[in-house]
């Protein structure tokens, strides 16, 4: 395994277990590593190398060659000390790519002190876009820096056998359609001359408060 | 607070409190109910009510009208026991719409099984979106279902400098680019005349496969 | 063993254990599972076989050969989330049959909505049973549902050397007795020219609040 | 309330709340002791009385007025310990009428020797019970000793559409029909002139092992 | 190891340990048990047979042949409930001579219910010991049933350098000298023409409130 | 409460309230100390002051005028921590007169390090004096240091219905009886002319291998 | 209370406290933050502001204005995530002058990483400097950086009654002496006319390897 | 290992494994003990002996010869009653040279009641000189008894550029100045003709307050 190319995931709980399949799945090469023997064992035929480790010891790791490494990712999640324990012996080695995953905006912010280079927060972020699926009629939500959001919802009936253009989205709205699924396909790009069935689930980009609107119409 | 335009969040943890902010941000009255005063106390401000409650026990959240709301989250984050006493109560009393997280595949089965219409999983759909953020060079990453998925990426340099029709994305990768950012402006969308400059940020979206094989270019 | 033939129980505490000893004396093989090595070993020359695991284990109760079972018992005790977490599984492989002991009306709950078919109540329903022993002259007591019950205790006094066609109790009582028990002896069914002796048994039938009356005589 | 007449019942978990409520329906006045705040709470409607006290301190006991009761039920559960030193005061109070529940082989031999006069063990006869019921097509069983058996069953094919008299289960199988019940109504005693139908409930007395043979006909 | 003359002693604590070496030095037998594997190996040269094993468990006991002695102590001193379980076991076992040492009241009561032949009380009993001589000048003190105390104490001044006869102290005490010591002698019987002197320790016996009074004298 | 005639009793455990209570009993003032409030309660209308306080801080045990004492017992039992630390406290303060009890040599050679005066050893001792009892005919058992003992037991057959000079008890045994007791009576000091009756009680001194000697005739 | 002027002190242990007082013996204020509230007790007289707060929330530590000093100490010693924690927030707050103390080299480089401006670390360095004090005659040691050390040391018995100049001690030791100190007088400087006596303390300067030498000296 | 030549360090925390190499390093042989087997590992390489023993068992130390060694050291430091039962026996085997670490100063009392030679405060020690850093400007500190202190500290500035004899510091403050050095060079001994540079540090000594004073210069 070159450790150049690899990824080394410290942490194998939902989120660093479900990041180091996708990882596999997108044949990149990952070593896990975790503390507990059952967690160690249930991956051992999912990822290159999986390793039960101690990560919080600096002789631990040098072992396994995790300071060869250039891209490493602190998934820890329930206990604090061993994240920045970790955390902080990633940065000491010097690796130039080291993501974090936080708990707390606490933490969070000691990761972003010791030099961690990205720090994610999947319970908030993934809170935030739960909130617009409960509220109401989409049926997924992305927000993207800068005011600019993704919206998967099912066509307005105001606009359902009618072309994009005779819908006049964008003038209305101020809204993009970026893609539409007929029930039972796949997703299209969408022209202006594409027609909206009832039934549809459309992709509509733009503000986020102009995509909020648009999917609260009926 | 009309319980039936109303959201109850049980579990203020990192998501359900990231989850009721957003929704009090958005104008959607929001009862908050958690175990610990620390908590409580602390969201006191920010949600339209919150109540320090045991929410396993029937009383108690019949005692708060809970019964009568028409959507309700339960968030309960590490205690899978109470996760699951919570989540049977409000199916018991019928609640139309009932949202759970789920920390692994067996609490998400249950969870399902007891009739919860809406299970979500933050640390493993996180989990899996962040591995794409590790793997190269994309900002952001967002996968729908149906092999459908929106990249936000830097100007690849062999399209630098040239209109997206004479870059011949959608021929040549099969993706529609929907969306460009200068730095320090907002999201425009993009046409067919937009000029990629080299420090630009854009959104593409397309299959799963292509997007992945458009973000390493160079 | 043929698992379509024999009963998996799953939790060998009082309860568990009595329930599979009683069946394997009844000639029904039986796999006895238990976390505990102690129960294990002490089962180990009663049951058909007995195996110390881990049933919350999906991959652990397939090994096991758990899912081809067509009877099932939960009768962990003591641990609320690993029966609620065995029951799912038991319910997810589609056995025909699951049964489970419920330590309280939420338990209880939440394994009919999980979709177990028979949920029982050990110590609720032994309570019933003993309150009426507490309370007077009866030696047992059991009741059916619709308002049925059976009873057994001593010969009233005024019943004592008369016919039951004498002493009228259908008539009185709206009762009807099943058997007599002459001491040293076994029951033998009542007619109407048996004759109870003072220190006879007798077990009587009829209405919940009649059979109360009755064993009140003295 | 007349301590005479009324029943004591230390331990308010599953087995005693049941007892105990069975008890105030019956009209017999009750005094329930638990530790727990929360359980003497919920049981204050319910009870003629209900305190929060510790039963292993004799004078705790004494200021209740426990000494001067005829009949006490010791159903601690969970804590041994505490079942024993309250049963020790008690018999030492001189009650002439102790009951106790065991939750195990050892803990009803050492009430047996401390001189509890009755001994009960919820989990081990209910467990007897259900294994009846999980073996075959029984709906209840109850068994009493010098092997008598009751059993609720629905009608066997062979004897549906006929009278008793005709089935001539006592001749065949040593039983007698105590009392059959259509569906929708009530019991009602079974005479040799009661025709069974295909889906009556019959409940049938007699040896343990014919109730048996009987309930595995079709 | 003949069971019936020598003595098992079940929990090896500091009263155990001295009981089980005192015997094994006055030429008795001795079977120790303990479930504490340093403590077994720290005696394991000092008495007949120790062995490690939980004494709460009925067939442990049986295979260690404990049945069949007939002289039995429990000195378990910190554990209660294996003190009691393990005293069931002996008097349920028939043995006709069984010890057991409380460590409060209740257990004592317990213990003595259970049917243990003989309660003892280190704490209780050396603590009264003690008192004496913490309150004045005696050097020792044993207290007898029946009111009647043996002391050990330094002549009084008023008394030395004179017989026995002449300090006329069965006449003026009530109490008789039963033995006398010079420092660096052992203990020689007093009689009437004993001279005491000034440094000499003394035993006398009497009634336990003129054994006080005397060991006042200076 | 003048503190130089009185004591304080540090830790009230079955030793210290024995022996607090055996000195109030005598009419010597005490301050009781404890770190449990029920023990506290308990003890409140036995002792002259009892008092609920952390007696291993030194500013505790001056308010409490401690150091004003001339005679202090440490009796904690089971904590050796606070033993140790509250041992040391009453030694710096330069109390004349500390004791201590110990529940290991370890604990009481530390003691006497740290400057206690006199330390004992209830568990040990009275493990030593049972041990006596336990081997055979002796009702009750003390030893005396340098070889000297007093035993309690059964008159022996062989002298019953003598006259001590006619048993010559002293010259056959090396022994002296110093008291005999009828049942139901008191004991009486023993003289040559003294009947011992076959069911009397006696008390016998002397060289401890001749007391056990005499223990054993029948 | 001046905050520009005044310290800081989080965690008052043995180390912080004794620092704190320090602070305060010379007349520089300080404000003490620990969790425990018999410490904060203990130290209210001492100090001239002590709050029970806890330390890892950033609104309690803004409500007490600590992110107005300019001078801060986190000295918690026991739990190493409270103390990064709090380092984390003084960072944040852009105190200028942070110190921590360390209970280990990984406690050390993270608070290093956070940016905490000095970190020390007692156990580490008294262990060092015992170390000298352990192996010989010096009775005390100090170890500036850049190999030059202080030590306290009798007079060797070669230099005894001799001038400074006659000892010749810097041309054959490279040392100097920097004081000298009569039994019960204080330090004076010593000269090349000084004379040391017999019993006098010198205290020596010089590189590390030679005080060593020297203190060698008998 | 010659036992009377070396020392034995029990307890490898930060202060004894820090004591323990440095003595190795200045060539004394070390028998290190400690209780936790990772601690006990990683000083393998550094001490002459380790071992994983536990100290407060007499047996133990006596396999380890610890009773013949001439210099120990008690360095365990959260452990109170290891220390105290560790240093208890030390003392009584004779050791003539006993070290203890004390964590409080009631442990350190104790250390000295039971017969410990040195005992030393690591936290508060340090805490103090540390005081004095955070106060001012000084570098470093270190104060000897009798009111004698050193200063590490920079030149002033007005006396920069000046021969020591100019600046008059013995004059002026009663200080002489001991050694100085320049930035990237060692100390070198001061003398009047010595010229301070504005960026020199110097090693100041005198009077505890005269440095404090000194060190305030700017």
């Amino acid at each position: 395994m070159a450790a150049n190319d690899s990824v080394v995931v410290i942490g194998l709980g939902r989120f660093g277990r479900s990041l180091a399949t996708e990882l596999v799945e997108e044949h990149t090469e990952v070593l896990g590593i975790d503390l507990d023997a059952d967690t160690v064992q249930s991956m051992s035929g999912v990822l290159t190398h999986v390793v039960r480790a101690d990560s919080t010891k600096e002789e631990v790791l040098r072992q396994l060659a995790v300071h060869e490494f250039t891209r490493a990712v602190v998934s820890i999640g329930t206990n604090l000390e061993a994240s920045i324990l970790t955390a902080s012996l990633l940065v000491s080695f010097g690796i130039p790519d080291v993501w974090g995953k936080a708990t707390s905006e606490a933490h969070g912010r000691i990761l972003s002190q010791l030099g961690v280079h990205h720090v994610v927060y999947p319970e908030h972020d993934m809170g935030q876009r739960v909130a617009h699926l409960v509220r109401g009629r989409m049926l997924d939500y992305i927000e993207f820096e800068d005011d600019f959001a993704l919206v998967k919802t099912r066509t307005p009936s105001e606009m359902a056998d009618r072309t994009l253009a005779q819908s006049a989205i964008r003038t209305r709205f101020g809204l993009t359609v970026v893609a539409v699924k007929r029930p039972g396909e796949g997703f299209t790009y969408a022209t202006a001359d594409t027609v909206l069935r009832p039934d549809d689930t459309v992709i509509v980009a733009g503000r986020t408060e102009q995509t909020e609107r648009f999917s609260e119409l009926h």
